[in-house]
């Protein structure tokens, strides 16, 4: 079942105690359009710069990414330059450069017009919820991520955005910032009076876990010794979560703890190597492993 | 098979936004030795004050926990006074008077000496040291907690220790302090160099890490609306933990992840109520319930 995403495509500086590349193809879309190709057919919307050159869009090739709504427009591509520290914990922003970002009005082709699974990468609510609108029916399952500035400044779209949304996937301190509530189970339960019935937080080194009427599933991150390069992490997991409920069609709750494992997985992908070195390489095969690995990691029996 | 718990017995004053107590009994030793009761028999050794009443000692009633090892020495009872934050995500120590506990120095009833598992709760690395020095024969599972008081001032003898124990249960940061390593794998591999093979990373509010040759295996924290008072959480989860273990004379890495398990459920239960109110009236059979709740928290299949 093909996948609808909206977000960011973009050039990103990287520096991390692991090396340093100066302009590598990112973007919360790219690394979610990615993650989420291993699973199923993804329609991807964007906006990218006279700048993006063929080399470049080989990430998206050779695998089953439609890109008739990747828009191209004179200018320059969205730039983010990112600093982490020793223990990747921590990160600063260098540079946030919008350039042909800063204009863009998703529009989607006629045929995406009929996904049935969307995501909602972090871009401005407005914008969100346009796209939404330009969908025909009512999706089986709409997910979005945001961050605490659109919480901060555009409170009132981001509010209109999540009563159309069945999961929001957001980490912690999101969670915290939009509920106004520290604990994560009365957060959950703020969030779903505002429309989603899913909660996904992302919490970094610690895992991610889902919160819906029927309680709790956590996945542990997995432990690596040498994880290179936190960004896009989120957007890998989401890709890998996305990607797995829309391959498989089914969002019963086994279902849906599968695809928190299948995100999980490809988040830890992501983090190994710089930019979307490991995820550009990585195959079926290693995700499944991965996946089964997941499963030693946390299961017992009583 | 007896466990043997050396630690603090305590009067403990605590401040969360949920409440306050004056003079709760609490201390390591209390906490472990009364989440261990519920699988095996415990015997204590400690210090109180003359200040310690028969009303206070009924904790350890109707439980299979000896106190031929509890001494009771002329002055007052250890005294530790905190307040919690709004969040319970920080403290602030107000008051530490160690009274009786400053001459601590444990000796093993006659009986003790035969335990076969042994938990040196945090106190002086030298004095854990000696403790394990009295037991007659190598136990067959010896776990010690520490904190960064020890590891800072006492780094030989906690050294020393070190070499004699099987399991190190800490927390992320004390972790971190003792290996010099961020990367809670990497730093692993460093504390198993210093003798331990096993090492329980206590993560708070995102649950427990066991790590040792063999691989990694999670646990996350139960999830709680309203959790009132962190003390003696961690206290509880190794009570929980040592006592399946030495309950159940497997130390499997399948019953090792069930201690896992049970360690997370005692420490789940402590924080529910002020001080030991929770532990107190806990039954068994809520133990098992809530122990399969952790496995519908976390499990899946592919």
């Amino acid at each position: 079942m093909p996948l609808l995403v909206v977000g960011s495509v973009a050039f990103d500086a990287l520096e991390s105690p692991y090396g340093k590349v100066d302009r590598a193809v990112g973007g919360a879309a790219t690394y979610f359009a990615v993650a989420a190709s291993f699973f199923t057919h993804v329609n991807l919307v964007g906006i990218v710069g006279d700048d993006f050159t063929e080399v470049d869009a080989q990430i998206f090739h050779g695998r089953t990414i439609n890109l008739d709504g990747l828009e191209r427009a004179p200018g320059k591509t969205f730039f983010w330059a990112g600093r982490y520290s020793q223990n990747l914990n921590e990160r600063v922003t260098l540079a946030t450069d919008l350039n042909v970002f800063a204009e863009f009005k998703p529009l989607l082709p006629e045929k995406y017009r009929s996904s049935e699974y969307v995501f909602l990468a972090n871009i401005a609510p407005a914008l969100q919820c346009d796209v939404l609108h330009q969908v025909k029916k009512k999706p089986k399952l709409a997910a979005m991520d945001t961050m605490n500035y659109w919480i901060e400044r555009t409170n009132a779209e981001l509010r209109e955005t999540l009563k159309h949304v069945d999961i929001l996937m957001i980490n912690d301190s999101e969670t915290r910032e939009l509920s106004n509530e520290h604990n994560l189970l009365r957060a959950a339960k703020h969030i779903f009076k505002m429309g989603p019935s899913i909660l996904v937080v992302k919490r970094g080194e610690y895992g991610a876990m889902m919160v819906d009427h029927r309680g709790v599933f956590c996945v542990p991150a997995f432990p690596l010794e040498e994880p290179h390069d936190p960004t896009g992490a989120g957007d890998s997991f989401a890709g890998g979560f996305m990607g797995y409920l829309a391959g498989s069609k089914d969002k019963s709750d086994a279902s849906l703890r599968r695809a928190m494992v299948y995100g999980s997985v490809l988040g830890s992908f992501a983090v190994e190597k710089f930019g979307l070195d490991r995820l550009r390489h990585l195959k079926r095969g290693e995700i499944h492993a991965r996946a089964r690995h997941f499963a030693k990691l946390t299961q017992f029996k009583l």
